[in-house]
């Protein structure tokens, strides 16, 4: 079986770029925007559309298509959303098959799990993760530290949200993952190098 | 400053032989059951007693000695109390200032925060918290798996309910550690040997 690890990470939280390097030491394969990209591809379904249904849960439990004939992509229909969900299922477990691998989001953590994922979870405080943004983020140069809150708060809310969604469990909750680490202050490169040593 | 490592950890975790192993492997100082044998040498409070307030939340937040001159030992006096927090208190930092150390559990990483320590929680799934107390405590040999789990859940709860009341912070909580690892299925002294070198 391929060794897959799997990365759950609060916004601002530095876990992609952990995953990255993590990946990059290691040698092995980096799936995160690509999985959208894939999707996409697959599905004929606009990719910025993907990412929509894939960051958000669904507001509708039911196809909402019923005496309408237009779905408005502030709203997705649900049939639409599902046929999302089974190629994401699909495609995680084509890429877990393939080759050893690092998995960002997409609840790859619970989808995986029958191929013993090892699985962790990227957290920081935070003034931190608002510090985090400033410096990675184009878009959060202008914001002030309140409104990147604001915006962090949100993206993790509908992460939480998803993830809920899709595997029934609590977003972040300890339980579900091998290791937590805590990136608050840290060098995200040196906590790359301790994992990779690790794993 | 000291190389100070603080262990917060749920029962059955096997965090306690965790911390010890990573003493040894580090060659540091352990300290566990000696802060509160020593709290009892310097306050000439039985161990027991001293234990026991650690362990518990002191039901009242007022010493409850007016008007009596019995303090039982099973509704201890919050003016003895408060003296063995207090020398705890004193004793942590003095450990800390001695040498390099782990010290497991006794809300040291918060009483010790000044002093930056790395700090870990451990945790475990119920069954393998379970099946770690079976193999390690001689006291759950007879007990059923139900007994064994309301005796996990009741220490516990009363951890949390201590680190509460002296800290002001939820016990588990992933923010107040660096680093929390799930110990379910995994073999302590490869935990151990992993969290020594990342150390």
């Amino acid at each position: 079986m391929n060794k897959i690890i799997t990365i759950g990470r609060e916004f601002g939280s530095g876990g992609r770029e952990l995953g990255k390097r993590l990946a990059d030491i290691l040698d092995i394969a980096y799936y995160d925007k690509e999985i959208v990209a894939e999707i996409a591809a697959r599905t004929e379904i606009a990719e910025e559309y993907v990412e929509r249904v894939l960051e958000k849960r669904p507001r509708t439990s039911f196809p909402i298509t019923i005496g309408r004939s237009f779905c408005p992509v502030v709203d997705p229909c649900m049939d639409i959303n599902n046929k999302i969900y089974a190629e994401q299922d699909g495609i995680l477990k084509d890429m877990a098959d393939r080759s050893d691998c690092v998995i960002v989001g997409r609840c790859a953590d619970h989808l995986l799990r029958d191929r013993k994922p090892y699985k962790i979870f990227v957290y920081a405080d935070m003034a931190s993760k608002i510090a985090r943004c400033r410096i990675k983020a184009d878009d959060a140069k202008g914001l002030t530290d309140k409104e990147i809150k604001a915006q962090i708060k949100r993206i993790d809310k509908e992460r939480a949200s998803y993830y809920e969604f899709i595997t029934g469990q609590k977003w972040g909750d300890k339980l579900n993952y091998d290791i937590c680490v805590n990136t608050t202050d840290a060098d995200i490169r040196e906590v790359a190098e301790v994992l990779a040593k690790m794993i």
